[in-house]
């Protein structure tokens, strides 16, 4: 798969550096430590800019640990989400290099890194109920050093509470639209933007908000086009979908 | 259940006006004419104010045909709902005095009535494809003399497109807002004026749409509170609920 | 939007009573207070009649005072919905100046106001397991200082308890239906008044009447023309709905 | 399983009378006749007292001929459900001794057979779009000679159009509730009278009515107990149901 | 509605021995208690030959107590089905002339009555985790003093623990299918006996069996004809429908 | 991925037999021909046992005929399923070597091949309705060489049709069970066999068969344990799965 | 059923040795054990190859203790499933024979048996949280003497965790891929094996994941051919599908 | 709302250049064209950098022509999507300057712009049904003048189809990956590369595809972070989300 990595073995297979058997063996080894329960993959930060992300939910506090473990010593940042306080306390007790964040319920280890500059990212939130959602988008951005700007409860409702920060919203390099009940934020912001908008359906609500899915089919099918959306509640996958364009723009020719 | 006539009854068979087997097949028999496929309420003009509406769907040209011309008989205005051209033409070839609307799939049959004054109703649609529910909604309203404003094409992608029309729509007496896809102009329209708003879903769109559930949902779960919804594609339902409201306005001491 | 407020700005700027920048600057600022967490909408009360109402399901204890004082201290009424007992406490240690209500699950701040006159609404149930949202709905109606009438009770498996009580209803300017399963309480007294009436399904019984869903489609896809609904549990959209048609009528011309 | 038939077989074992083998044969064919397509149950009408009924849908017109004639051949009515008029033409084409019931849509075959006597049976319709489905009961009730008394578009935004029907209702041996959208009128019927109601929910309707979904649900969580329910548009299966519990009474000792 | 009692009445208005006021008031007041916030009907068990019985869930003990004090002083038998064994406790404090069937979940209160006599109903399981939803069944037929066969554990994966049972089934008056999963006992019960057969899913299982619905649609469109259907866990419902018929059998001519 | 291929490559780079650059173009260029709108993969045959089959629905005529050129072209046969007869035309008028089985919806083009041997498959449908489905199985099977015996009609509405068989139902090597409605077929025969069982839920039915979900539904949790499910009217699946058992079987040591 | 002993009591009847009413009788009464809330069927061990599964879910302690009592006390295996450890403290304090394995959520007895021998069985899973499925399938395999390779965390997003396995994977003589979210891993893995593969879906994840729905749709409409499914989180059922085919292997000619 | 021309307006209300009418006409009137059915936003291009794109589902031949014509005289590029050949034929009839492109159901009016330059889009398809999807996207990318490589045709069951495509697919700007049924294409794909990805669920499939909902419902809880997702079938949304990242990337300073 990684085709310099590839040839450079083949050079050796022909110089007779490296045996055909050793050679079998690499070829079938990439780079991941198997911990019996968990395959870290110790390269993902080199191949995605970002380093493997550990979903603390149906984990045990045990292989929580050990996953992190094996990132930290592989060098690497380390981000836990979905991390209950109970658990986060069972896990900080085992790694207490761990920081936890209770309003993004995540724990972090970060070691220094490049910074992927260049303007900041606003992270938008219809309702006071969105927070903990954007949070964990908002931190996963200050995790790979991205700057963030917040404005919460901004729903439609009163539209004066978004059209006042329309300036702004026009200057962000990304949009993140965290948004419960219709969602109608992401297709307002989504119309008043050129820049990307990623959508982010949240469960609150109760009855015809269906957990989330109402939201989350508005934001599919709003009026605004080229808004995209994740899954419901998941501040993380969003952050991780800005990561991916700003890396692009950086690695732009 | 209409205690005056009970009264009345009562004090015919008191003194001996009315013989007790009569007044027992008096009570029994209230004002319908039943047609064996269909029991037409020929009071309920005077119950509720509007006329027995026909929904053209499910039915056969035959049976729409014999409780109109009851109706007809009876003195009654006629509003045949959801009738395709086809079958309106069926209708109209035994029943021309019927005229048939396209734009709204609604053929009527007009008499002289009272009219609900005071005022306008704004029908606002987000897209040019909800407009045939939108005109159902207003040529209903027409039937019961009631002015309509149209404000077509509005959607929030495009801000502007609603706000220019703030003025107008504060001043209408109560607003249907017909939308499909993410329904965000109902919560949009709802924050902006005080008045009574009925959100009618469309079953416009593909996909997340779901065929109008998820606007349906979305509105039911909108943020502007106090708006209210009907079924999906139901504009004749919106008009009759305005309707409702108007009329007690009329009566209200 | 403000068309007055607007004007005399631009009055303003004319005479050079008002530099260009601090118009620029007012006209972004609209009237709601930032609290970081909230952006309470101080003039809600003047553009629609109702206070901001705080729902408090979602909200930490915290969020729910701050926003409240911020109200209070704008000599606005407050109204906290879905609070339930234990989070009423919390509230209630640090803001006693809210009165909780346990049957509504809401806590209020009553500050004189001008009456809804004009006639009473009635609030009406299927069954005993219905009050509380039919509370909910009684207890905001009242807020606003509208007569109530409750009806509680009277579903349609022993028709006589609500045909009996059929000439009250008649008087009431409009009427709110609480049932559950499948909601034929709607449609019977949608049948039998000609005011307006909101259905409100409540997610009380099991299998199928799928939390509510049921009977919110039941009641969509009624029989009696022109009943509006809300969603599932909404006493207090109910209530609002019923308040913007009052407000109407008392406005009209 | 015939415990008599098993006896009886045994006994002749024991005599001598059958082989083993043949015992063994006969152990194992029990009287359906197999057309390689279909295995035609002759027995049945001796079973359950009503002939194999053919359920017309995605069968091909030679299915049916074929296993009608198998029927016909053993001495059996014969009933064929949910025909289409095309399809029936097909049919009738190949066995003319079919007779055709476009309003019902079903082909039958009658021969003479004991009445199942005492009383009649009340077929009720919401609306006029309900009554094919109340055909298909009604005459898959006439194929067994049970008398019908139908009750059509007695919907319950009308309450007077069912109410005065009421001592007649109560008269029936049994009543099928055939209802589309909220299905009120089951739970009406069923609270107004004491003996068996069938409920019967058709697919009309649209939108929120979900093909017949929300009255089936509405139907099944009714507040009038003791109510039961068949698949949605089953008119042939509320007859059945019923002609279960005649044929029990006339069994009953 | 009653029509006796109506025309005893409109004799005693002629006689004078009523005043139009009076009459007119009785017409009004039929006979069931207002609690405020229970209308207890004191007449159901002459209507419907059953006591009104007291769904317990979602009520609180206070209102448990008060509607079935309210019965007893009518002098009418009790049954409080889904009743919680520790609502229970709070429930016979307060009314210790209740009984509280664990099993069932259902507290009773019994007075002489007469039988529903002739023959007995089967309660048919298909699992051991079915048992408590026929239990509720058995319990109310027993109320009613219907004599009960319980065959439980009797699933289609073992066929023989069914066919075993053929004779015995076969001379029920009725028979009560309770199962989960798919719910195939319903189809296999009903092509084996000819009586009426009532079928409860349960919410027994777990992925794709839905939390009981997969077994409601597989009952419903099952393929044993004239097997009839009541809602999820709904064991009461299904006694209630035997009783109807049982009833009914009774009174036949 | 293909071990001994890629060591005799690695072994013929270090003899110098193949230059690098080539050793990277051949780890590249996997067997599979690139049509544009299609990848044709030309050694599933070898890697499965089976030849790629061509889904016809939602393939244009001139794709499938592309497709299966390159497949002819291969040397291997061609199985083309969901195959309308009007594009089977249009399909075949272009490539007549391909022979079209209407009653399986399936075109076929067959070489010699060798056996999958060792007993036969019973393929058993519910109903007569269910025989498209069964057949597609049943002809996917006689590509490969494997026996099939049909047993159709046998549902458990009438038990006796698949308790007769039971004998031969044993002794197959697998079955493949195809049922609409409940599905309770599969439960029953899974519970009278020891043999693999796939089943197949077919579309057959409607209400609340939901278009085959319910079948799919209650298959999955049926009683009978080790049954496995494919997708809805998925016959060539299903004999698919089939294959791979009988070839696994066939290679066991 | 049995063919064998039912001839051989025929003979036993001819020959006088058995008594009609005997052999009656014995006709009847199958081989299971009746304990009134279970029917324990001792003879599936020699029907199926396998215990008598008890399903600890929704199960009393006092239930799964008798049932296994009467298994035990038959000589048979016993597996008891979907346990918790809270139920298995209870059961294990009547019957410490059991023992309890957490991480699967079983308690199992065994004896000596038969071994299915002949390779071994590949458990896989996407993800660390789909372990305790998974486990409960290796344990039922070993159950039953079976050979598991477990294979953990190899889900697509790095698709070098499953590719460096593949040569083992081709090596099993069938594979149960477990797996949550978008179930990739089992097309990927059906598209790399020509052997048996059963995906089981399990219920990991959160929003759009739909309680482990999605994962099984996807499962049951991948790409790779003849891949069946089971149940959400049945890690049971697939093994006992692989016991199936792995005896009928070895059971093959 | 644009802060430039407000801030000159004021300006010029300041220097009475604009009489304060005027001032508060101009506020109100945005630029766009009422045609009574339609808003056309003539200045979408300048603050989207794409011209406003007309649906044409749902809309009639004459609304289509009448928003294009208007967007033409406007200067603007115009792009139909969703447009069937027989309505393209009608509107092609009168608007002759617009050119249809079948494969991706588009009718396009193209004038030179600025190119959104900067290496290419790769356009990835599962299947051949998904091509005209991916040719919807494609063409809009087309009219932005973004260069798109196409990969048709590599679902993840033949897996070398993709991985031989691996260097490429790392070098592509962003990538748009359209997959039906369980869409694990868009998981692989986002393992491998870095760049943002965009899926697309098709409505490829039958039974639990769900019409797209499987593959949709897969996307968003698929295991590669960062990936986003847009409604079903909607090509033309995953184009327009990569124009506003390669122009927010042209716009980074």
């Amino acid at each position: 798969m990684d085709p310099k990595r590839l040839e450079s073995l083949l050079s050796r297979v022909r110089s007779g550096e490296v045996a055909i058997e050793a050679a079998l063996a690499e070829l079938r080894t990439l780079p991941y430590a198997d911990l019996g329960y968990a395959r870290v993959d110790l390269h993902r930060a080199l191949r995605q800019g970002v380093p493997e992300v550990i979903l603390g939910e149906g984990k045990t506090p045990e292989h929580i640990v050990g996953v992190a473990e094996q990132l930290i010593r592989g060098g690497q940042r380390v981000l836990v989400t979905r991390l209950s306080a109970d658990k986060a306390d069972a896990v900080r007790a085992r790694l207490p290099v761990l920081e936890y964040v209770p309003a993004a319920r995540i724990a972090r280890y970060r070691t220094d890194a490049p910074k992927l500059g260049g303007g900041f990212v606003a992270v938008v939130t219809a309702g006071t109920s969105d927070i903990p959602v954007a949070e964990e988008a908002a931190e996963t951005l200050g995790m790979c050093d991205v700057r963030v700007e917040r404005v919460y409860d901004a729903g439609v409702a009163g539209l004066h509470r978004i059209t006042a920060q329309v300036e702004m919203l026009r200057q962000a390099a990304a949009l993140i639209v965290v948004a419960g009940m219709e969602g109608a934020l992401a297709s307002v912001v989504g119309g008043l933007v050129a820049a990307p908008v990623i959508a982010v359906p949240t469960s609150i609500g109760y009855g015809a908000s269906l957990g989330g899915f109402t939201t989350l089919f508005a934001m599919l099918t709003g009026c605004a086009s080229g808004v995209t959306v994740v899954n419901i509640d998941n501040g993380f996958g969003a952050a991780m979908a800005v990561i991916r364009l700003l890396r692009a723009r950086l690695e732009a020719p």
